[in-house]
């Protein structure tokens, strides 16, 4: 069986990163997203492994002082975590697993997974980014102009990453990480078992 | 100006290198071959820098003594090398440079070009190997054994590259040649200016 691929996609606010990882989930049968844990209250429908995974609050305290998280935080009274247990025994079903996440985050997850493939969104332009943040509301001037300083900021952050993709429209964009995944599929690391074909031979 | 690629394939007799190396040519028109050096005449038509660079035996000698080349042979009283000083002027000039070669003579150019794209081809079975080695020609049952246990050999070298296609289609070969191209091109490490586009925001 060969091992999954852990995808990590991560690009600044107003990149579209979002709209991005749905169009992956939608046109990529093979990859799915990570599953969170949470504490909350299962709503009618849910299903423990699939939406999330239910914890009790104390066996999430367990799991994070068992290292079981790669992240995690606390919201309104319920925790949430990215299980890393989890995402592992997938990994080694051989599924593909993404994960969508903020730019200073996938850092710490490549810390801990180093072998995961870490793809950084842009936007076509700094003008583009200006209108997107604009664009999602009624902020105030001054909120505005922090939220694109701390956008461009997070821009350098992509230096780290080990692929860049430009998203000036969803379905290139998509396309690139398509041609990432099919590459990285096809690195000699991941293929020792090919490379046994004259094993067999005298 | 981006820096083109430098993309090695090769694989073990047998696998078809030199027609998916064509079909990347005629597909892919941002592609070119490598042009050999020369010391034999040039024939009707050929031109300097297109065909060949043809050199005296004096200049090729002097080629030889700064390192200019990849590798060389002597082949009927001519000389024949592959010159990386020829590659590089191109790879700087942003050209995607392809260069087929021999199993072991991909490992040396590694040595020298690291940054180069390792693309190792492999048949898609022992049995196809071998049927693609005996419907070549006419040879004795010995030599036939001999290069097929050749091939067996030169395959564990493909360990040493960075990527390994199968070639049982050379339509999907090239496809996935493709992708590894439109990856390499995605990485971060070749699109530092990307990340430029903050630096004139205040």
């Amino acid at each position: 069986m060969t091992r999954g691929l852990l995808i990590v996609v991560s690009g600044a606010s107003g990149t579209g990163k979002g709209t991005v990882c749905k169009k992956i989930l939608t046109d990529l049968p093979e990859v799915a997203y990570s599953i969170s844990a949470t504490t909350r209250t299962p709503r009618p429908g849910e299903v423990d492994g699939r939406e999330y995974y239910f914890l009790s609050v104390d066996e999430f305290k367990a799991w994070i002082a068992d290292e079981k998280f790669l992240e995690y935080a606390e919201v309104y009274g319920n925790f949430y975590g990215t299980p890393l247990n989890k995402i592992e025994e997938r990994l080694n079903r051989g599924e593909d697993i993404l994960l969508e996440i903020d730019v200073q985050g996938a850092l710490n997850v490549k810390r801990k997974c180093p072998e995961g493939i870490y793809i950084f969104l842009l936007p076509p332009s700094l003008e583009e980014l200006k209108r997107r943040i604009e664009g999602r509301g009624t902020e105030s001037p001054e909120s505005l102009s922090r939220r694109l300083k701390n956008a461009v900021a997070e821009i350098k952050i992509g230096l780290e990453y080990d692929y860049v993709v430009v998203n000036d429209s969803v379905d290139k964009a998509v396309a690139e990480i398509k041609s990432i995944l099919t590459a990285e599929r096809l690195k000699v690391a991941r293929n020792a078992d090919k490379f046994k074909l004259g094993e067999d031979f005298k």
